[in-house]
């Protein structure tokens, strides 16, 4: 797969070896992510908002109530930076100043556009549950009518999008290797208690398999 | 403690119960976080870049390195957003519509100060490697003037600041509970796996104490 060539928004300029533009390390650092942080401007000032997204094919989804002030700004089509993050470690190196984290993020530019169409947006939110918990859209009812024209669902294409990774042990000083300090990597990672019962919940309901099973999405 | 009353930006609108001013609220979701996502607007356009920060008593600091365009564009004084974010978990609930996600927000704005000051610099820098590693700064060498040099350090106040928490169980419609599809919550929360000595490592180095204990701030 080719990716688009980097813009000059999302060439990495400094530490370009920590930049990539292949499609698929950034569909991964997005499918690993249950959220995202949208960056967008209202009378010239930025507004930095975190909302849970998914992604199909080239394009990221979100949606929220249609209530929302800021899902109705976005739904205009003014210009957003869509950033997804995951901290993967604390690098500690032999001296402070070469101390760093492991991460891997994604930076995309573009505009909202709003779907608006019924069974579209119906199987587009279905999606995003299956995504999570395989086979729970079918134990659940259908959305209502109401219920689909309460909820504003976005999508952005991905064609100026950029990945910046970190990974690996410190890079210290070569003088600074003879310290006895102690130095590596604190791998740092997702995970999950264990699920909570709602208290109204009907007696007899077991645990459905895709919550034994659930796993956040690793590196591969 | 008094907080600053809300201000236009910063009152939560919809869904207004989720909305916190308080400082020991906004600390509290400060404290238990490594990294941010600061918004800024360069020609008109909206941009987001993640980056680790600290707080100390009323100000966020983060830093990087004085090359950075980011940093450098930040220090001229723009508006930003500073936002923080804790997704605590998936709150399934018995339709498709009620599902949600459990998180602790933190939204700041305001304008970067540049710290300048070598000594000051010294100490706040320190002072966020002591946050996350007690001990360590005694362990490692001193920053060099060099290094104090390549390194910007900005922070902001948070005077205009809210937080916005969702917990607890799903909220479904009263005709909904009779459902037999499980619903609860599914909680997360941010782990580390075990340290990985660097490969050249001083033989003989033991794991120190805070990389035993380490554990990142859990919701009070």
């Amino acid at each position: 797969m080719n990716g688009s060539p980097p813009t000059s928004r999302t060439r990495v300029k400094r530490l370009p070896d920590r930049g990539h533009y292949d499609p698929e390390t950034i569909h991964a650092i997005l499918d690993a992510a249950v959220y995202c942080h949208i960056g967008y401007v209202i009378d010239g000032k930025p507004y930095v908002t975190p909302t849970s997204f998914w992604r199909d094919g080239d394009r990221v989804y979100w949606h929220g109530s249609s209530a929302s002030r800021m899902l109705e700004h976005l739904a205009e089509g003014p210009e957003i930076c869509f950033t997804v993050t995951h901290i993967d470690g604390f690098v500690l190196a032999r001296s402070g100043f070469h101390h760093s984290m492991n991460y891997r993020s994604v930076m995309a530019f573009g505009r909202a556009e709003k779907v608006a169409d019924d069974s579209l947006k119906r199987a587009a939110l279905d999606g995003f549950i299956e995504r999570l918990f395989p086979g729970r859209t079918r134990e659940l009812r259908a959305a209502t009518v109401q219920e689909l024209k309460a909820t504003l669902l976005l999508s952005m294409d991905l064609r100026e999008a950029s990945a910046k990774i970190r990974t690996g042990p410190p890079k210290d000083d070569e003088e600074d290797y003879a310290s006895p300090v102690w130095a590596g990597v604190l791998p740092v990672h997702p995970a999950c208690g264990e699920p909570i019962p709602d208290a109204r919940l009907t007696p007899g309901t077991a645990l459905p398999a895709y919550l034994e099973s659930f796993a956040f999405a690793r590196k591969s």
